[in-house]
């Protein structure tokens, strides 16, 4: 039996990193409340997350492009929410 | 010379989601404001970093284990913040 627990944790680690987002995104839509996320965090996790998406491509690892891939899509939403509900 | 350029975007890409956590965890300090920050996205975010960090340690990996440590810290900030200032 090939079964191995250390990859079987890492796996669930990059479910729940990659899940994570989805409350958030979902809370940001439905309130259109950002004034408690911070901008330059955003910017440093969706740069961080972009590499970690290139890094992926270049790895051929179809499990970092998924899970990069997702969290992209969700922090450029976020993005996208703070700049257009963003007061002052 | 030892020279990959894959490792050194996965190293920036690393370095960025480490660093990314810090302007969240001063700006929520500084203000108390955590309205709209997402509870289970905390709690997801931070169980998963958590297994990241176990999977860091099982495979003997420092750079895992010094970026998730990081995170984890910056995250169970986070989510002290969220519980202490939340409202209603």
């Amino acid at each position: 039996m090939n079964f191995d627990t250390n990859e079987l944790i890492g796996f669930v680690a990059a479910l729940l990193t990659t899940i994570a987002f989805l409350p958030q995104v979902y809370k940001t839509w439905k309130t259109k409340d950002v004034s408690s996320l911070s901008l330059p965090m955003l910017l440093l996790f969706f740069t961080g997350v972009l590499l970690w998406l290139a890094y992926g491509i270049l790895k051929d690892s179809p499990s970092m492009i998924f899970a990069n891939g997702t969290t992209v899509v969700s922090t450029v939403l976020l993005l996208r929410f703070k700049i257009k509900y963003h007061k002052k």
